[in-house]
């Protein structure tokens, strides 16, 4: 381990707390570009503006290289999501480096060496997410990713480039696709790189195994046949094979031509040590619990009347404000407070309103608007599924989990529903199934929350729109558990507390695995198959220990290895 | 971690070696009886017989409460295997305890706190591979499970009942089926646990949490409504209601009134320090190169005329006298070769012949005996598949990989094949495939090892029989490189020094992911996704520091967690 005064732990801003929220004004490594249906998204990292700066104690690093580090990748995924919001004209993406010779040379190296584990499994984790929502936008969005490697690729620049749809690798004698982690580093092509060779491109893994194994990498032809890349092209014709096949893509691309896009303002959100609050959503941290609670409003009111109405409401409507919301709140919380190991979801509301809003998005599903919040909804669930936090939800009266707030409750490990009330003027609570909750939101490993819990879809399907008290919910398998109000209060202190005092590591590796029960999809291997053995490999002495490949890289000396296979 | 001197490296015989050969005159721990087509294992641990005796330096454990090491699973498996040759007439198999009110109280705690990570991780995989080969079983040989759990079942106990057809539990008001490993030890139900529960009984998730959360386990009615147990029976009634299932199962298999079944006699071998010599396997340790070269012979002649004639040689028959040497010597290696990363395979002999005995095995698929061996050597290849070594297969002048031969080449990572001959009295070397090579010898994921490589398969079928030298091989994706003569030895040899130079952890993390792209099955998610997550487990302060979990078990003392969520 390196010294605890040089170990990076992620908190690093003014206020001690990494922020996911930016704007393309406030890019430092990135540059978006929009022309007509083709946006190009240029990486030029600046050295000098790591998210840890150095320091005198030792610690920090410069971005030599086009390597990335988290603040590289938060301005990465703003740009992803923009795209979509704000430019639903674009059809092609290019992304490349404005960097000459040089594409990018993936994670700073000097980064993961000094980072604790928990910071560089959540890297890992948000990259990973960034990565998977590109290829959302090319699968689901119309807007087509095209890699255009116009220098060396190594590690994860590489992998950026595997979760494109397109790659041209520039044909120069010297530039190459590479993945050296396993040689240079002692550690996985673990940003989705190892499953997207096999799975996604269908590379021979003879070839794979190879290519993983030679940190000079490949180049040229050899790449187009072993399928490590789509095409090449020369210097001089570099350019303009990449322009003619964005310009193909986009022109094939289902993006509606859309008109303007709506623009996504700044969020309107407090930070106060006990937790964060937006508009619709509100997270009060219990430190000494170890849990936080998340406060989830349902819409004030009923939705717009169409789909034009929906637009002209912009970020101000409520689902996409919602998924907003959360998504900053699970990446806050998930980096900036690592000792909070549950999350509660409470909802108030009037379930009418949500299901109203549920409907508007479902007969407006060939809308591009609505299918983007649809899809940023989904998105967010996902995110939340993959947290390595505890999960429970609470449904008590004057909630509201109805269709996609209902998700919540099945994103759940567990859920508790009140039977009855807990004063007198109070109305039973009840649960209620929209559209939302057969199809529009699935899992990483593509069935749905309710699928994944066995439950009867087809019995489900038919108390759509209806109230269900806490019998018929427990009845359906909705909810876990179903106490009354004698005893509500104690039945929930005593989960909690007793969650809060098991092991972190094996309740994540749990949850990890029950959550995905079913079939297994790109997804689902990157975030459990292939993070999971990085997980391992971040903790054994040959990558991270004092005399290991992460420390010993760049100085000179040699990893020592202990040469035991486990 | 525990001291050096208290350490457990899994080295313990006389000769320093955990040996994987037994037989049931040599059992300690359990008992097999067949009666007609029913048999009963009965565990009944011997508390004073671990495999690692207490010392007085503080090592060692005791067996207590049917808790197991591996030395109790060696003989399970031994047992599992000889069912399926010696028992052909056997329909179902009752595995109950022989002691009184205690099923089986899973792996030894103190066994495992003792325990080296490698060791650990080893434990784990032969536990996983025999708890599979009783699935197997149940699906393929029509020997049917049953598990009778006639006291409390805990950890790798109600595991090992998972991984039956059918359980049976007692209704005894105290006996229940528990996971209690993240509650009381901070690692996972890793045997097979998780995954069986929501992918193979299709518990609900929230009742896996609940149950995996719960140390005291869950009984009676509640453990058949969660799908825990498929029934409950009074212990006035328990003998009977398992004697009955155990007979309907019996009378409702497919396996076939074979009449006597052979015997698997000793093996021959021979162990000298630079490695083990079989009959038809020999491997011979390069320790500087940190590589075991495997020479298997393929058989001295034609097979057999018929499946009489299969049946009259017995154990001698060459496909099971491979598929028992290979076996052997892939166990012994795995846990006493830990040092040596790579696993290098070489053949010898005749095609002709090897493609013979395929033939004769292919053409007998409904006689009981073929299927078996068939069987047993999908088992073996598994293994290989699943083993956390490097695999690499050479192609030369004289060899045969031909069929069931071929797999091994198939299964390695790299392949390389000389193009041409070393001196001028050989004929270059050739593959070819068989029937062998399209279907009944699957990976763990459910694809051959063709698909496996994303090979063209209706071209390859055209290819059967054929002999396919260097060039043609290597066009059609058999074989990775193909060197000639000039470069065959410089490349080879630099190919393992290169491997041995890298970690042997990233190494095993790479291959876990590579060789298995494509579905995931049952089988496969307990290799990838549940066994990398209990390895990092394994690995965390949490579990395995000396204030962790494992070591404060028993003692009194509270393990202390970081709280910190990665």
């Amino acid at each position: 381990m390196t010294s605890a005064e040089t170990t990076l732990r992620g908190k690093i801003s003014g206020a001690g707390r990494i922020d996911f929220a930016t704007s393309p004004e406030e890019y430092r490594h990135w540059q978006l570009d929009v022309d007509g249906s083709v946006a190009r998204l240029t990486m030029r990292v600046q050295e000098d503006a790591p998210l840890h700066r150095p320091t005198e104690g030792g610690a920090g690093y410069e971005l030599k290289l086009n390597s990335y580090d988290l603040g590289v990748d938060i301005e990465l995924y703003d740009a992803v999501q923009r795209l979509r919001f704000e430019h639903p004209e674009v059809g092609a993406v290019v992304v490349t480096s404005g960097h000459d010779r040089v594409f990018c040379a993936g994670a700073n190296i000097r980064m993961l060496a000094q980072a604790d584990h928990a910071l560089k499994v959540n890297f890992c984790k948000f990259t990973n997410e960034t990565r998977n929502g590109i290829e959302d936008a090319s699968e689901h969005s119309g807007q087509h990713y095209i890699c255009a490697i116009n220098g060396p690729a190594a590690g994860g620049g590489y992998e950026l480039a595997l979760a494109c749809e397109h790659i041209v690798l520039i044909d120069d004698g010297s530039s190459t696709v590479a993945l050296p982690e396993l040689p240079l580093l002692a550690v996985l092509p673990g940003t989705g790189g190892l499953t997207r060779l096999v799975d996604k491109r269908r590379v021979r893994r003879d070839h794979a195994d190879f290519l993983c194994t030679a940190s000079e990498g490949v180049r040229g032809s050899r790449a187009v046949e072993w399928r490590l890349v789509g095409e090449i092209a020369p210097r001089a014709r570099f350019e303009d094979a990449v322009a003619e096949r964005a310009a193909a893509m986009a022109s094939e691309g289902e993006r509606p031509d859309a008109g303007e896009g709506i623009v996504l303002g700044a969020l309107t959100r407090e930070f106060i040590d006990s937790g964060v609050s937006y508009e619709y959503v509100s997270v009060d941290i219990d430190r000494e619990l170890g849990a936080s609670f998340f406060d989830v409003r349902g819409p004030d009111g009923p939705p717009p009347q169409d789909a034009e109405g929906m637009r002209a409401e912009g970020d101000r409507f409520w689902p996409l404000a919602l998924a907003r919301e959360l998504d900053d709140a699970i990446l806050h919380l998930r980096t900036n407070e690592g000792d909070v190991g549950t999350w509660v979801f409470r909802t108030k509301g009037n379930p009418d309103s949500v299901e109203a809003y549920d409907q508007l998005l479902l007969e407006n599903g060939e809308h591009w608007l609505a299918r983007e919040i649809t899809l940023y909804l989904k998105r967010t669930l996902k995110r939340l599924d993959v947290s390595s936090r505890s999960l429970v939800a609470l449904v008590e009266p004057g909630s509201c989990f109805a269709g996609t707030l209902l998700e919540l409750a099945l994103a759940a490990d567990r859920c508790y529903m009140l039977d009855g009330v807990l004063e007198d003027d109070q109305e039973p609570a009840a649960v209620r199934l929209t559209g939302m909750n057969f199809g529009p939101l699935p899992m990483v490993n593509g069935w749905t929350r309710a699928e994944g819990r066995f439950l009867n879809i087809d019995e489900l399907q038919e108390h759509i729109g209806r109230d269900l008290d806490a019998e018929a919910a427990s009845e359906l398998g909705l909810v876990t558990f179903i106490p009354d109000d004698i005893d509500w209060e104690d039945e929930v202190r005593l989960a909690l507390e007793e969650r809060a005092s098991f092991s972190p590591d094996a309740l994540t590796g749990m949850e990890a695995n029950l959550r995905f029960g079913g079939p297994e999809t790109l997804e689902s291997k990157i975030f459990g198959r292939l993070s999971a053995w990085q997980n391992w490999i971040f903790q054994r002495p040959n990558a991270s220990g004092s005399q290991g490949a992460l420390q010993a890289y760049g100085t000179g000396a040699r990893a020592e290895f202990d040469r035991r296979r486990a």
